[in-house]
């Protein structure tokens, strides 16, 4: 029998940039497009260590189920962490942890949006989430960015053409792809839009502990007096990925629905994991571990910057991020870019062609590509963007 | 400002039943509410033996990504196991691995079912599941079971009733809620409805492996010549429910769309846990480790078997399960169940009223409810059902 798949599903289509992602597979390929943590990132013995001390003391706490709120210290210290060093998180707000930020995406937009109901974005933006959006048929429509975040015009515009807009979903801080940081004065008027058009945002920030130039910029959760911000954080680029450990701040009404989503889901998140988390930053100095990890990514951004500047065709231009794992470039405008990133690949460094961010691939078009320097080894930056330089300067 | 939650979470509402599982959080409560592995079931030694191994020999392998199919190994174990021990996967089948048996229900679904699309369930059946599939809309329609299983006759009428038939839903072995298995006569029944109608069969098997009484029945799946069953099973109730790992077998099309759902949702499931799963198996003796299993729930559900039968008035009938975790007992027609449930809990003795386990709670009612065996203590099986005994004999 040939199965007939639900109508929701159908929107999501294969990629052109497979075939591009499948070349990551090839140890000889110099592989730009991920977005794993750096290995030398993750604090590998003080996990074991905790993680031997739960399974030897008391083991039935990690292996037995929970409850799919999520563990209950883990849930306090969230709270306590996330106001204290983020203001984020009033009376009316509530923490679940959830499987990775991605889940508290798909269970928001479970939750809030039917089918036909419109979700703007950044564009270009995180694929995972645009994915997530269109698996429950949602109309995305996609904003500009400029250097310091979403074009305020063109986002009013986009609400006023939208009247069922259900939510904004943004990544203020070293936004996945661009690596673009949104200024205050932009999250201030975001916020006000927002009310005025009585929609909610999703403010998705997996990065921002990773920043490692300038100055935090306050959260656009830590201006919402309305309860009109869900905001998403994540322990995959601060902790580990392989746990699946993220949690979602909302208005409790809003948590409330998305812990019935989870509970048909997978009804809780790994335990083992979350236990881990909780120890973690009980019993190791956090902010000195994030701190270290900062270190990590500014010397292997800065490798690629000055790699870029040294090797690129001065055609190409890309953005300086202050934080977070990403940093985009742009080919002359009227470029084949995928060409450009078959080219890449036949030189065996391979970069995710921009057109994999964008809302989708009939309206908009790009000449970007993604490149993530936290995956690769120095040797690997030095060299895949040597390779990459000699290929924009052949082609521009 | 107050959320407007999407269509297809309104059909989720929050049940009657709360209060009664309120009251399994108070020490004093003597629970056959949960559907918890006994504390003893977990081999918790060789999990943190083999976890230390992981963690310290190649902890990166751990944390870090991983792919959306599941960690290759276990993918590759768990065909092999279910090929050999079960008959179960052919050429066409592909098998993922997902985070608990529930996100596979959850996620066929949403692959699968428009809105308003029938599934045809067991009345009563698991909670979760009806839940995943009211969390999207579908209209779910009860048939009910004879001691053998569904009834074959009001199954086919269903099916002619309600063309829109996109799937059944069914639970062969030691039903959740009811304990029953479906005989082998009626599995090719069901199976021959589902081609002879053109509809997909979910087949839940996470007791499956606990069958403590007569012998094993085939698997629908194993008949499944036509690419029409998708089998879900799962770790948690063979080595930890907190590891939140179960896997999915089903024709390579639906395995597909099945791993974008989950992309868009965890994007993989734990990895450590996945590893210690098969690392297990690979380690250890599963088949010895599944006959301490069937050891000990034997002896729980012979316990609660006794005791129904010294203490019960002869007016409450109940299943005789063969494996599992649960039974369920009936009050004489026309009873009031939740009464009974609530003085029960007055006794400190809480059980789940069958409403719970209902299609919808409208058009479906019973005078049951659900006792688990396998989360007490032998002392508490012993005391609890003395107190229920005694309200029955009170009562009826």
């Amino acid at each position: 029998m040939t199965p007939v798949f639900a109508n929701r599903i159908g929107s999501l289509k294969a990629s052109a940039i497979r075939e591009i992602l499948k070349s990551t597979a090839d140890p000889n390929v110099i592989s730009f497009a991920a977005g794993n943590p750096a290995p030398e990132a993750f604090p590998t013995e003080a996990i074991a260590k905790i993680s031997n001390e739960i399974l030897t003391k008391h083991p039935i706490s990690a292996l037995q189920y929970s409850i799919t709120e999520g563990y209950t210290p883990l849930r306090d210290r969230m709270k306590a962490y996330l106001k204290e060093n983020m203001n984020i998180g009033r009376e009316f707000d509530d923490l679940i942890i959830v499987s990775g930020a991605q889940q508290g995406i798909e269970h928001s937009c479970k939750v809030l949006c039917n089918e036909g109901d419109t979700v703007i974005c950044e564009n270009p933006s995180f694929v995972g989430a645009l994915n997530a959006f269109k698996s429950y048929g949602v109309n995305l429509v996609g904003v500009e960015m400029d250097e310091d975040g979403i074009n305020i015009e063109h986002l009013e515009a986009a609400l006023k053409q939208n009247p069922n807009t259900k939510m904004m979903y943004l990544i203020p801080n070293f936004q996945n792809p661009s690596g673009i940081t949104m200024s205050l004065a932009k999250r201030k008027a975001v916020y006000a839009l927002a009310k005025q058009y009585g929609v909610l945002i999703f403010e998705d920030n997996p990065y921002g502990e990773l920043r490692f130039e300038g100055e935090d910029v306050p959260a656009i959760k830590s201006l919402d007096e309305d309860g009109i911000v869900i905001y998403g954080g994540s322990f995959s680029k601060v902790l580990s990925p392989g746990f699946r450990v993220g949690h979602v701040t909302a208005p409790k009404e809003i948590i409330q629905k998305i812990v019935v989503a989870k509970q048909t889901c997978d009804v809780h998140t790994n335990i083992w994991s979350q236990i881990i988390c909780d120890e973690f930053m009980k019993q190791y100095d956090f902010s000195q571990h994030i701190q270290g990890l900062q270190k990590i990514y500014k010397h292997k951004a800065q490798l690629m910057l000055d790699g870029i500047k040294r090797e690129f065709s001065p055609q190409v231009v890309h953005t300086v991020p202050q934080g977070g794992l990403f940093l985009w470039c742009t080919l002359p405008e009227g470029s084949d870019m995928m060409a450009f990133c078959r080219k890449a690949v036949e030189q065996n460094v391979a970069v995710v062609p921009g057109t994999a961010f964008l809302p989708d691939e009939e309206t908009y078009s790009t000449t970007s590509f993604r490149m993530n320097y936290s995956t690769p080894t120095d040797e690997e930056i030095v060299e895949g963007v040597k390779r990459l330089g000699a290929l924009t300067r052949l082609m521009f």
